[in-house]
């Protein structure tokens, strides 16, 4: 066995929950520590054994931690977590806001350089590896174009803004991509897609007492930004069947590329997730990156990274020789 | 525009070719030689301007190219190449034989650091693609289970093989994938499979004038190694149908993973490649990956690597900053 690599968690909630599942997959990895803003005492971890701080007890245990994984929100708790804890350990996290990505990095990056230590932003599926497959397929086939599809998934986002309508006492909202579209990219077609044309929206409501459905519905399908750009599905359901039926994060989606090496030649590549939990596969990624910034760490390559920077071979447990003669 | 990175390319076959058209695609790049064993004036570059050189040339060439890409075969080619050439140029190949890596690697290395080289072995879609595809899949589900499977796609070895039986005028062989096999792997179930149960051989078959058909099909089925271990359908065809309708050098394949986060919850990482032309393919991976040996040459990473010592980022002509703002 390796040495082990000591991994903390801040925050506990979905994200926290599936990094306690995937670092015990994890045999070179000990969880030593969930810290969070709620008091210890309302904290379950998985193992009764794993330690439980509040999150100001941070500022003192930099030396018993390798990798800090901060699972806050891309909206209010990164921008402030994630500049303040590389300045103290080695961090990753799964900031989501893809505008906000370059300014995020800078905040990242300083405080990680001027104490050493390798911040890796933006892990997770998207952004994350379909990020590796867009960067690889552009690479690959410079005359060519990408689609990224998201689904068939429950958005967290857009379920919210459904439950936010006024008369709605429960919901979920899926996203699919709309077969059409994908059979033509799939054919390497490189057809240009409107965003209807690309995805549609599904929603399963709960309606409270007395509400008027189609004034629901109407609120919901001419929302903007949200649904008034996609042809979208309102169902209404009872509160039974949405606590039966609608409590699965399935998410995934595709990354395709398809370009032309030469004019009589189309080739066409593929990336897929089928997600049976959305919050638990986030969370592998960002264990098998936190193996990797402890090993950049240690190569003395300090400051915000991203996983356009780590080569696949840091991700795994197995030494360079062994993967070349099992996986290569 | 960048720094151009001079390009070389020593042999000049398929993979040859397609590297002519592959760097032609990249606008930060030049092919500043083709060196072949056959005489300068029996090679047609794609370009007129292309200069050609005989392959002894390349003693004498070392500052004029920045990378040579080898496009030697794994059997005969490489072993000699690989070393001779590390010693001079950084290079990039498509060493493919699986069991050898690890010796090829050895005796590339060597060569490589004592001069200040970088050379990049096992570059293309398997190895490669698909190797980074295993390796990252079995790092983000560590529970779990990795499937290869190829084709649709014609496969050279096996083609040869089959012109090699007594009777024989000309024949093409496709490996396909087993349907019900991909079907139980895409569903997350992690089955048992035996070779036969994986892939099918399909032959196409032109007969010698006289050849008895059924002898060439019990010959071909039962070839050791080859096709004894698959289920293998002959079809007869004539000279003309040949070269009408099995000309194209269609391949791909695909990588799947599927693990399980949790005991409730499965996921299923799928990598695919539908591929009109298998050498021009090839030679697009060799070409990004020869950008990528450029970049850890003059980052002083010397020494022979794989592409799981290559970062994503380093494959694309764009900057960190670039692909951060737009890709991830």
């Amino acid at each position: 066995m390796a040495e082990q690599i000591r991994i903390a968690i801040a925050g506990h909630g979905n994200l926290g929950r599936g990094l306690e599942a995937a670092i015990a997959k994890n045999p070179d990895m000990s969880l030593v520590g969930i810290y969070s803003r709620r008091p210890p005492e309302q904290i379950k971890p998985q193992d009764a054994a794993t330690p439980v701080y509040e999150i100001a007890a941070l500022k003192d245990h930099t030396d018993a931690i390798d990798v800090l994984i901060l699972c806050g929100g891309s909206k209010e708790d990164l921008p402030q977590q994630g500049p303040e804890y590389a300045a103290l350990y080695n961090t990753v996290d799964s900031f989501d806001t893809h505008a906000r990505i370059p300014d995020y990095f800078a905040t990242v990056d300083e405080p990680a350089k001027a104490n050493n230590r390798t911040a890796l932003i933006s892990a997770g599926w998207d952004p994350g590896m379909f990020s590796i497959n867009r960067v690889i397929g552009e690479a690959l086939l410079p005359d060519g174009a990408t689609y990224t599809f998201w689904g068939d998934g429950l958005s967290q986002g857009h379920s919210d803004a459904v439950r936010r309508v006024p008369g709605v006492a429960g919901a979920v909202q899926y996203t699919r991509p709309v077969k059409e579209a994908v059979d033509q990219v799939r054919s390497g077609a490189r057809p240009t897609l409107t965003t209807r044309e690309k995805h549609k929206r599904e929603c399963f409501v709960v309606l409270e007492e007395g509400a008027d459905a189609n004034k629901v519905r109407e609120a919901i399908v001419t929302m903007p930004h949200y649904f008034d750009e996609y042809d979208t599905t309102v169902n209404f359901i009872t509160a039974e069947e949405l606590a039966r039926d609608h409590h699965a994060m399935v998410h995934g989606g595709f990354v395709i590329r398809s370009g032309n090496t030469s004019p009589a030649n189309t080739q066409v590549i593929e990336y897929a997730l089928r997600l049976g939990s959305n919050p638990e596969f986030t969370s592998s990624v960002l264990v098998a990156y936190a193996r990797a910034v402890y090993r950049l760490n240690k190569m003395g390559q300090y400051g915000a990274v991203t996983v356009f920077d780590v080569a696949p071979g840091l991700l795994s447990p197995k030494s360079a020789a062994e993967l070349r003669a099992e996986l290569l």
